[in-house]
């Protein structure tokens, strides 16, 4: 299959087809960070910039490493370090950085949109790794790779995300991915974080997160933001844990080979138990593995690794 | 040629012959960029170290992406992360990243006459990135490959540079540099940021901007601090932007074929119009790109570059 | 001799046989550095992780040269983009980073037992480059290096050392090492930066520099926190510098080819004078230089560069 997007900029965008294809890329990149020699030459003399403007630290190391592991030359701005300090328009600072040649941009921005907007001015590929509330579609990417690398498959999955819903990005590019892959989802969590009209996404929505829970094969928690927590109907984390959080009873609702997700970083002890983190059914470990896999991919693809890959 | 020079510190002390060398070299650098394999061995094995004391996008990821593109070990320290905040002082700082034995130091710094001053103790290359109001030297020369591309020549064009001259470092680099390679020069700006002897650089001024954009062949645009325009005469940026900004209607008194240059990064209606900045005009983004080019043969001079390309 | 330990945590973990052989190999290193071509490919495919949460120049920026000259791919993360900004437990940090499946994690950080803490915990190696107030082997090991480079051996040797004893890792590492190493090592400083029990060290401690300096043939000098010296008996630095600090005059109390090291950063005027850090006895450079070499060792030993490089 010739993959012929030059951006990733959610998942509600992308086909089965396209998801499936960068999934099967990814599987075979895995393979490269379990050897002695973690790196191929595929994307040398290309050039990927990392311009977050939210603190991270798996997603931009997970980018990183993704593109050394290919060869390619990683520049990664910081936001201090940028002349966003000086006033210049975002759209200024990305048209500069295309200036100079880059085959992919990869940004982070706390405003819903920004990705889409920066990509449409820019001839190069654009990667969105998290814009506002609006979508994160790598993270749902390497959720959905982990979760097939788990069960097999995706279709027929029953998937309970939980928390914050309306908040997350997390959560909407993941129901948008699930739903669109054949899986049932299922969402719950405290009433206000539940959006209205959340049912036009294909997910069932509960109140109850033991209901949610029922027969699951996938469950995936989403990080609880305390600053948010004071809103709402909750007066301490442990309140939220008994009522919101995941604990090892509650996992025996679900099926007995139910896996766990989590997107990190954690709140332990609010929204996922310190056992549930470290037991036998967590998959969050593998979810950052196979997150370095899932962004070789997206570069490779986005690249046109294929034929420089012929060249070297 | 022969490049001889240890150090790029100002456009004073660089010779007609040394310019025109290293703009020759960078015009074969631009290729490069170019390429589906941006990336050549020329200076694998060489270290480079960018200390930047003051933020800055573009001139230190242009140096980043420079240096990675000759294969050279980039090694970027930022100020916060300095011992600098432990009080050391700058000489010790710069010593002991000499014993760490890198080829060319990259500084950038708040106060005028630092990069000579380290360049005197060190036994490495040293390229001043910009030292207080003092130089800018790799501005001015990728200024000045930017006008050689767009008109073919130096020599005899007339150049407007408009703005805080006073202040500016790029101003001060722009001025030594055209003049010595034979252009006509003219500055204009409030008069509080003109200078007084302005005259000995070998430029004229002008306090009405629209008598020194008479028939320029090439703008250049300075950056307007806004810190600094409070303590002038304009109580508005509108106001600064009738008197001194560069709309439509002023590049027309200019040549017709005038190109337009700011070093970035702009106030968009202040001192440059959106239409001027996004205009057919525009040659800012040919400067970004072009700096990358002009930087890479820096590096690649300053390191004695075609030795290591025999042994590669 | 085959290194088989998984990480450098501190200095009284090792042998002399392990610490010997460690500076046999960075001698080997050294000579890396003084190359045209500074890099050999030994731990190409290789990852290693800076994580700092310290402020550091010349440390971290050691280790990232170290691993570049091993073509290893390095990955910095800063403590202000880090997920410990959100809240994560610093043991969720770090399996988070090993999942990324890196070969080496270096960790600086301020609480004593932090390296030892996450060694146990992950199955890559880990280097402590300083934790609190415990060790810093690293600089233990490239002041012994130094040492046994100027002196020709280490057994035998009177070291000095000098400052605040207590609240120095630096002194703790040293101290373990230069006793292990068969030196005669004694200490000095304020009564106050000199801990009860000392002397079960192995070392001998005197209040008057004066005597500990007699017949010295190493000096190493010890930073001065100045946050620290107002909580004692000095009210100025300059008391301090003619109680405690380095003089020429003083150092002629030491053998008369005796060398000076200090870690750096140096407070230039108070534990050590402008004529001894420039002088000729001065190593302090000589230390920085090693310190890349050292680190290259240690980051080749880990990672089981041997094999590696078979494959290459």
């Amino acid at each position: 299959m010739y993959f012929s997007r030059k951006d990733i900029l959610d998942i509600a965008s992308l086909s089965v087809e396209e998801m499936t294809h960068i999934l099967d890329t990814a599987q075979g990149m895995k393979e490269i960070s379990l050897r002695p020699v973690k790196k191929v030459p595929t994307l040398r003399g290309k050039t990927l910039i990392l311009f977050f403007h939210e603190a991270s630290t798996r997603t931009k190391t997970s980018f990183d490493i993704a593109g050394k592991r290919l060869s390619a030359d990683v520049i990664a701005l910081a936001k201090s370090g940028s002349s966003m300090a000086k006033g210049e328009s975002l759209l200024d600072t990305v048209k500069t950085l295309e200036a100079m040649q880059p085959d992919v941009v990869v940004m982070r921005h706390g405003t819903s949109g920004a990705a889409r907007f920066i990509a449409g001015h820019l001839k190069c590929g654009v990667i969105n790794a998290g814009d506002g509330r609006h979508a994160h579609p790598t993270q749902a990417l390497l959720d959905m790779m982990t979760i097939r690398e788990k069960k097999g498959r995706i279709a027929g999955l029953k998937v309970a995300i939980i928390g914050d819903i309306a908040h997350s990005r997390v959560a909407r590019s993941n129901m948008e991915g699930l739903v669109k892959m054949g899986a049932e989802v299922r969402v719950a969590g405290p009433p206000t974080m539940i959006p209205k009209g959340i049912e036009s996404y294909g997910v069932k929505a509960f109140f109850s997160v033991d209901k949610a829970l029922e027969g699951a094969d996938v469950i995936i928690m989403l990080r609880m933001q305390k600053e948010r927590m004071n809103n709402v109907l909750f007066s301490t984390e442990r309140e939220y844990a008994r009522e919101f959080g995941l604990s090892e009873k509650r996992v025996s609702m679900a099926h007995p080979d139910a896996v766990v997700l989590h997107p990190g970083p954690m709140n332990r002890g609010v929204e996922i138990s310190d056992t549930v983190a470290d037991g036998s059914r967590s998959a969050i470990l593998d979810q950052v593995e196979n997150g370095v896999a899932l962004r070789m991919a997206l570069f490779y693809l986005l690249s046109g690794g294929v034929r420089n890959a012929d060249e070297d």
